[in-house]
């Protein structure tokens, strides 16, 4: 936690932030801060600055904060992952939060097993852990967008040109040449099960658009590729 | 595991390999394989090829194999980082022989907690099971290189330049300014604690002859910053 993050519903009076949980945990126990030392703080949705700890015991923890600059700019590339299994579904999450993508969607493909969507890792509250996570780690408040498209055909059709709002279309597919990525300041990323997509999903998705890169001769995991590529794409 | 890696110990005849243990376990249990089924196999050292099983049962897999074509290219990057905690260290270890780099050097800054050195994550059984799961992900066989420094002075007097063997040395610290890093196939990367080194440790890489570049306004764990430089690196 580089930043501790809070949103309106942690402030008890102008300027004045109480926390508890896994949050106060973290200063108490990991940072082992105490009475009159400042942190790194960040308003969701708003600027970050500094907070005066001006009580810290086991019930809680109050900051005396002041907002004083604006969050690091956003990754222009948006991000649609086949949805990988669930360690690794975490993974990129967090990851590429704190990359700072902004928008994600998680699409249902061929080659993904069914099962993953009965998974915990997709409930509200599980998705926003690991959004915080990345946020606190890369000193962000913005929280990202999570979508979903269970049909393929669906999500290429009108769920990708939404996420793209017109920039240039990737696809990750294994087997196709290195793409020189960094002229896309802004793009939407398409990243698919580790297998690749079918020959006709990659023809839908080609169709509608997409350029079609490969990142070399090697087999990533997804969360490998997805930091890959956006390092790759950053402008 | 999307390749099933052997080395000479396993072979029982010539083109005969018998495994088993962790090798088998994945076979009966996540490939679901049969009899007369092929792998992806590769010869530790050696080349990649087919497998095709001979015998599959509770005590051994035996494969018939043909080795047929050269693992994918090395990266042209050798990697240095201060040694981070044990989670991180197999996720960098594991993550950057995916990636295909081949050297690796862990080394102590003053940021790094004296405590990480103690860990069994450094023991040499526990450091080849992360390379080897790194090989068997990417379908590559040639085990990296794994070494320690655990002075400061001495790894920047001596082990970094016997890293670089003469080629650009890049060193990513906190707050410095995004370099175009494509430019370099062949470099060594250092990567310091995600405190950022101390200004005296980066005046003595300097001094070595480093370049110190930034990865942006955001702090990254370890291992994301690891994977971003490789990908921005990568030949």
């Amino acid at each position: 936690m580089n930043v501790l993050l809070f949103d309106e519903s942690d402030e008890i009076a102008p300027g004045r932030v109480r926390v508890a949980g896994r949050r106060l945990r973290h200063v108490r126990e990991i940072l082992r801060a105490k009475t009159g030392d400042e942190l790194a703080v960040g308003k969701l949705g708003d600027r970050l600055g500094r907070g005066r700890i001006a009580r810290l015991d086991e019930a809680a923890l109050e900051l005396e904060v002041t907002l004083s600059r604006d969050p690091p700019p956003p990754h222009g590339a948006a991000l649609a992952v086949a949805l990988p299994r669930p360690p690794s579904l975490r993974k990129v999450l967090q990851q590429a939060t704190a990359l700072g993508v902004k928008r994600f969607v998680f699409f249902q493909s061929a080659r993904v097993e069914k099962s993953y969507w009965q998974s915990s890792a997709l409930r509200p509250d599980a998705l926003r852990e690991q959004l915080l996570l990345g946020l606190e780690q890369a000193g962000d408040t913005r929280v990202p967008e999570v979508g979903f498209a269970r049909g393929f055909r669906r999500f290429v059709a009108e769920t990708l040109p939404a996420l793209a709002e017109g920039a240039p279309i990737l696809a990750a597919h294994p087997g196709r040449a290195p793409a020189a990525l960094g002229a896309a300041a802004r793009c939407a990323l398409v990243v698919g099960p580790e297998g690749g997509f079918l020959d006709d999903e990659l023809a839908d998705l080609e169709r509608a658009g997409a350029l079609a890169v490969g990142l070399g001769p090697r087999v990533l995991r997804v969360e490998t590729a997805v930091v890959a590529l956006l390092s790759r794409v950053a402008g």
